[in-house]
């Protein structure tokens, strides 16, 4: 049995053939699922591992593997057993020293293995951005315990966020305008962060200043065989850590686009590796702060799908096979040269099922996408909405209706 | 014959779930696929049936069946077991007579049961538009005999198009200039028509005068909820009965698109049913004459998915469901207005694997599907290219020097 060659010979077998060439994804979610049709449109033949079944990248998969995978063991063998020629990591939580064991010649890991556990952890990828590569950030510090909390809060100065180093999506996540809530803070952060796989593992977090800035951007970055490529601006607003709507392009005072450009092309070029990556930015005047950064495609760019002649997979898809990016054009012309997402959340306990769709649809230019999880618990997105507009204010006003126009009901 | 009931009525369910809408792919190659992708998109469950394992769409669906799909008891029990909301035949060669009793309150046939029969037999659908709908087309005869091929050749006059009733993509057709070629065109027609379930029937084919057009033209219609649509025109060139390379928007005399929209609208409407239709129009002058019309995307519809933002799949998906179709977007804008597709074929026995992907993408524009197809026996459409440019030149340069870089080896 030969080991796999990496697809960087511009070289594509046939699926579920012996010279196929393999994509495995860890965590298959609604951004998942469309890598893995971009993948399956270039003939590459896809496996989704996540902890539940049916997600939504397993349902266009060609196979998949229900599995912990925080547990290292457990991810070993998914690997042994499908030989990937790519590793594509789509969440945050997994046991990623076994990313570094995978990754060998015939194995690429979607970036690196370094990228992926960098950026999984605020501490590595802060001390990254801010120490070695000096760039802008906010004011940050880290904290073992509450007392270390209270002691950085107090360096730092009120009001500033509180995160787990290890979290997404605004899990645990506080902003602390008093000092009385400092407490709080730390319990949400310890109870609310990454679980991991050691139920006693010590919570470390960051502390931020929080930052009044006037807009955050992502900017999607493309690293491929042919150099570095960028998205337009994405604006996107969040609340409660998740995004809620993002459009593109964001318009950005005088000289702050070629800023984030470079910035975010210092910091992928520091993590190296080809794919998409979406760098987050807080803009404060004509200054760029780093705040985040994906490696992979982001949630805010799921606009691209509607607002680019390859979205955000399309091109995360080519970047990782070795294959050229071209250029992206964007798509609408005068008339429809904005567009937006607004993402649909369901709340409470249950199967989806969703009403509307027509309604949806009835918008103009509106399209939709959805995800088909199988379960909700608490709140989940189970849907966005896209919509292009002459601006950017008809094209938000369309997603939203759209998204307003939906019913989703949980059985 | 009153117009279907949505299955959804705007509602959508969860996939693999009690609530789930489920469409049933009869046939899924590589038009089956890209509906697949964009039935999965709008969180529908999509099951397969085809008569080999892995076919394209098989590879981004739920489940798949391999079943005969001239054994009409073999379909009646896939239809069973998936209690499908929605029908959706991809190819003609199926036991239609199963899709007039599965077609009930509950279960739509896409278009509907009558337009399938209809458009799979030459006979049919050439006495609807021809003699009772009374729109122009080529001259025609039918027989069942070499006696009776000679007799309605030496009416029509030569040259002469001979095909079996029953065939599609150039199966058994021959052109015929001289008299001494009947008997090769007849026995021709016998043996590469279409594969029926008794290999005793008797073949019946249709002879037509053989038309000098100036182009031919592929006119998606798309009938929905909200009326009839049209993309613009789609210029292709066929050999071997095989379409080779199409193109967006086709440049026609004055007053031709008028007069193709009238044809497609009238014979759509007579078949019925919801759902793209490709529509094959000769254009002699300013004339236009119906040649054939697919109650499905059309291959030569492939182009859409880089010159529309909704592509025929997108808008077959959402016809069938009952979904809006709004306004369709052409790509591009004034330096990339025009968008061409390539067929790519592979010839001889075995698995394929390409090579020069990358080359094939570096070309300006270029995009790429690759199908999947887990084998070829003879001559195999396994991939396309796509690409735009400021005019239909350009498009069609670019798209077949994409093909042209790309290298299929069978193994
Ligand atoms: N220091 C800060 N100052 C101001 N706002 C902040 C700061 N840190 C976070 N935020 C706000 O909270 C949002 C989420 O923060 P962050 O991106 O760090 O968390 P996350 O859990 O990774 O969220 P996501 O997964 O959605 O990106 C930011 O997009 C921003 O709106
Ligand atoms: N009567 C005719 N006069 C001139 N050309 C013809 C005629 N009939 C067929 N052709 C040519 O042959 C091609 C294929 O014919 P037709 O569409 O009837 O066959 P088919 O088997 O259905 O092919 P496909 O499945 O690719 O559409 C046409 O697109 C046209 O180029
Ligand atoms: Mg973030
Ligand atoms: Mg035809």
């Amino acid at each position: 049995m030969s080991e796999p060659t990496p697809p960087t010979d511009g070289g594509i077998g046939t699926p579920l053939s012996p010279g196929a060439t393999r994509a495995l994804l860890l965590g298959g979610g609604e951004l998942g699922k469309e890598v893995a049709i971009e993948l399956q449109r270039l003939g590459v033949e896809v496996v989704v591992a996540d902890r539940y079944p049916n997600t939504p990248a397993m349902q266009v998969a060609h196979r998949a593997h229900v599995v912990d995978m925080l547990d290292g063991d457990a991810l070993r063998r998914v690997v042994a057993l499908e030989r990937p020629h790519l590793v594509v990591p789509e969440i945050e939580a997994i046991a990623t020293d076994v990313l570094d064991e995978v990754a060998r010649p015939g194995t690429r890991v979607v970036p690196t293995a370094r990228a992926t556990q960098l950026t999984m952890d605020r501490e590595g990828i802060r001390r990254l951005v801010g120490e070695e590569l000096g760039l802008p950030t906010s004011a940050y510090r880290f904290a073992d315990s509450r007392e270390e909390l209270h002691a950085a809060a107090n360096a730092l100065g009120l009001p500033c966020v509180v995160k787990p180093v290890m979290s997404s999506s605004g899990k645990g996540q506080s902003v602390v305008r008093r000092p009385d809530q400092l407490d709080d803070a730390w319990r949400h952060a310890r109870t609310a962060g990454r679980v991991t796989a050691d139920p006693d593992a010590s919570v470390r977090v960051i502390v931020e200043e929080l930052v009044e800035f006037d807009s955050e951007i992502t900017l999607l970055t493309v690293r491929h065989t042919g150099g570095t490529s960028f998205c337009e601006p994405i604006g996107h607003v969040q609340s409660d850590g998740d995004y809620r709507e993002s459009w593109q392009p964001a318009v950005l005072p005088d000289g702050v686009l070629a800023r984030a450009q470079d910035v975010a092309r210092t910091v992928t070029q520091a993590l190296g590796g080809w794919g998409v990556f979406g760098v987050e930015l807080f803009v404060v005047g004509d200054q760029v702060l780093f705040s985040e950064v994906s490696p992979r495609p982001h949630d805010t760019g799921l606009v691209t799908l509607v607002s680019q002649d390859l979205s955000e997979f399309a091109l995360h898809a080519r970047a990782v096979l070795g294959l050229p990016v071209g250029e992206v054009l964007r798509i609408g012309g005068p008339a429809q040269g904005a567009a937006a997402s607004c993402a649909v959340l369901a709340e409470g306990y249950g199967v989806p099922a969703f009403s509307g769709v027509d309604a949806a649809l009835a918008v103009p230019t509106a399209q939709l996408r959805l995800f088909g999880k199988p379960e909700v618990r608490g709140r989940r997105r189970v849907a966005v909405t896209l919509a292009r507009g002459a601006d950017v204010a008809e094209a938000r006003a369309r997603a939203v209706a759209a998204a307003e126009a939906l019913t989703v009901t949980l059985g």
